[in-house]
């Protein structure tokens, strides 16, 4: 393990925590709550000069190679250290006293998550309100990624970036848009501030006052979730509703779709195996759960508008409400835990298992029961008309299982603070799935703060070992990670 | 497909099934109960005619090649073929009016699952107790293996054996004992005859009536758990509920394991990795629920006693019950859920996902993180000091993927009945690995006769599908199946 190389990017990615949190700063001043903005002033101190020990005492004379190990690591250690320093100002101006809750809700932000231990989000002040949001922001492409877009010094083209990027960007395999990574980091950057744009005027022009729109526009971005009101979307106009369907789905798809219809190559788009079955998946969920839950509401307008809401809530995995489904009927809150698992489609800013992986599982069931029927046959499984390499699917399958696994043992942790177990199943597959709210006592209308401070931490981590596909979390809780070469 | 030898196959398993029917017609005479014994000889002549049908006249000239194809779809055929066969006497000597619940009851029997749709057991004439019982005792060792084991035809060594045995016995490798495959056959049904007359022995010895000590003693076998009484076991001896749970975990232990015993090599049975994880779950989910149920019992050995009966009951998926464990502690009734999908070992009589995979899946995520630590490195995976291969792995995550597919389909399904999740997902995962009773409205206190009849019907094809570890039933519904060659 190189630790001062290792040191130096904890360094850089604290230095740039310590500019985000010039924005709340900057938020509390303008409404001015000056005990707030002295606590963000506070925590970016705190950042600050963490970051610059880091950088320029702890890592003197760094230098080396930097390989998978590494970038595994560093990818691992840099969300846990964003979430660590970005709570402290929530813990200084006293929006959230506890340290273990405010840890909560700031990894629930970064991971994109938008699970809270906050009971009423409309006491917050317009700091913290802003930090939560843009933590989904920033979250949604990845900080790596980020850091990659600006950075000079990671300029040079490593294996060592592609293994960041692979860390961070969700999906069974990494396709770079353009050939060189950095131009590949600002282009999807680029993509995501032009829609987060879009999406803030569109709310805007129905209504919705500034703040608001900014903060509800990076957590839509961000597939985060993090509202401004108690109700989440509940209140709001049917256009603001039918806004925020629309803008959720359009960041569940694979950013480099968006590069194509730039391109103008428009066919290819729909001839995408994995767009196809996002979009099928929704509209399908959309009809069957809408025609389940029709008696509940006053007309199709509401009843399509609220399940569509609720279906792209769900599968982009960001965990807005307008309607506390937890009291819909029991097929519809199935299908709800089904599109939680099932996610958005890889490398979008959305969390699940994601689309790609669905359609390599469900493809490689049927070729096995064609290979069982004719065993003697070569069969090969194609999405996009390109065969799968096997080890993408072994890839897949294995990460299938150790999804199910770590899910299973969350599971039962949480079963020792006594709530039920659809309670405990729906906690564990919306943190690690970065969704945000689940059922029964996770539901929409009910929070996390219930949970021990135990459970809390591990749920923190199950958030982050979600959002970074699980293999950089686990690895450093193996031996061989520390190794000295 | 070689539909005469198909035919030929089916019909000699109507003909055995006619002869096991003679079982349970004299155990109605034996009793007085003459109704019922009318009823059971109806159904043997039907099974017996048809039968003779199948073999004289659709298969006549019955020749040519049996390959993977033939073996799978002759297995996936008789499993149903017994069930819905097995299923007229029930119907027609009343004990069970409705065809859909007497299959749902005849699948739960020959599948080991011991799920149910009879209120009070105990208003059962003692042909149906015995014939339920005796269908867990058959299809705990399979009936096709039994076939194997007794035709003079089937005594030629092909593939086609190896297929069927592949395809009924449990687990992700089929080891032969001995080279020949009808000898393997043989040794198991010895094996598993002597520790069924012991079973026998232990419980008459505590003062139980022959005739229930001969019912359960099959349910135990075949780890199916149908019983005699509406309370289970709860109103047993100490000394009876000691011995069952002890049975039950011999007869999820894999069978090989006793032939190495007989040949004296005692010291292999600990070293393996499969027998010791089993026995490691055992005591310490037997010991962590004991922990987190003591208050609920008078003293400690009650305690321990009612929770490694239940652990037992569980692990191996039997399903008998002394206590109604839908009412302890979340803690529990997690593991509990837990110990259902793990199952018992490969090779034995029981169900869920098996020891052995449960080891493969856990040692290739530990294989997979240093994978992603130490990329160019060559990992690979041993049990047993032996090297497990690449297909190995692929097709145990394969399956589990399958696996869960399944069973969140299933879920689904049964969501239109309008259960809680809890109850739907329990129901799945316990007739899928062929448990019997799940949680809340499925549970030990409660059966499945409130499910609807097309729900009953997709149960009873998890519980077939679930007995055949998937590829059988599946690629019934296969085009390429049916196709001539």
């Amino acid at each position: 393990m190189n630790y001062k190389m290792l040191f130096r990017l904890c360094g850089q990615v604290l230095l740039l925590e310590s500019a985000f949190l010039f924005l709340p700063l900057f938020i509390s001043l303008l409404y001015g709550e000056n005990a707030s903005a002295a606590a963000f002033a506070g925590g970016l101190c705190i950042a600050l000069f963490t970051g610059l020990f880091l950088v320029f005492v702890l890592s003197r004379g760094a230098s080396g190679g930097f390989f998978a190990r590494e970038g595994l690591v560093v990818t691992g250690l840099c969300w846990l250290i964003m979430s660590a320093f970005g709570a402290i100002p929530f813990v200084l101006n006293g929006d959230i006293p506890s340290y273990v809750d405010a840890f909560f809700e700031m990894a629930s932000g970064f991971t994109t998550t938008g699970a809270s231990i906050i009971h009423n989000v409309e006491e917050m002040t317009h700091g913290t309100l802003f930090w939560r949001n843009f933590s989904n922001w920033i979250g949604g492409m990845g900080v790596l990624v980020f850091l990659l877009a600006v950075l000079p010094g990671s300029g040079k083209e490593t294996g060592f970036t592609l293994h960041i990027l692979r860390a961070e960007s969700p999906g069974p395999s990494v396709g770079k848009i353009v050939p060189r990574m950095k131009q590949t980091a600002i282009i999807l950057y680029c993509l995501y501030i032009v829609l987060t744009i879009l999406n803030i005027i569109f709310l805007i022009a129905g209504g919705m006052p500034v703040f608001d729109s900014v903060c509800h526009a990076m957590g839509t971005a961000g597939t985060g979730g993090f509202g401004v009101k108690a109700d989440s979307f509940t209140s709001y106009s049917p256009y603001i509703q039918n806004v925020t369907t629309v803008f959720m789905l359009l960041f569940g798809v694979n950013f480099s779709i968006y590069y194509i219809i730039i391109l103008k190559k428009l066919g290819q788009v729909f001839k995408d195996e994995e767009v196809r079955l996002y979009v099928l998946t929704v509209l399908a969920a959309g009809l069957l759960i809408g025609t389940n839950i029709r008696h509940m509401y006053g007309s199709w307008e509401e009843t399509l508008r609220t399940s569509f809401f609720q279906v792209a809530s769900m599968i982009t995995t960001t965990g807005f409400a307008t309607a506390d489904y937890d009291t819909w009927p029991v097929f519809s809150k199935t299908l709800i835990l089904l599109l939680m698992v099932i996610g958005a489609c890889a490398g979008s800013t959305g969390g699940g298992m994601k689309c790609a992986r669905v359609l390599i599982l469900v493809k490689s069931l049927l070729r096995n029961i064609r290979k069982t029927i004719h065993p003697r046959t070569v069969h090969v499984l194609k999405i996009n008309d390109r065969v799968i390499s096997e080890d993408v699917i072994a890839n897949t399958q294995a990460y299938f299982s150790a999804y199910m696994i770590i899910v299973a043992v969350l599971t039962v942790i949480l079963s020792l603070d006594g709530f039920s177990i659809e309670t405990n199943l729906s906690a564990a597959l919306c943190t690690f799935n970065n969704i945000g709210p689940g059922l029964d006592k996770v539901g929409p209308t009910c929070n996390f703060a219930a949970y021990s401070d135990i459970s809390k931490i591990f749920l923190s981590l199950a958030m982050i070992t979600g959002r970074l596909e699980i293999f950089p979390i686990l690895s450093l809780f193996s031996r061989s990670t520390w190794k000295k070469i």
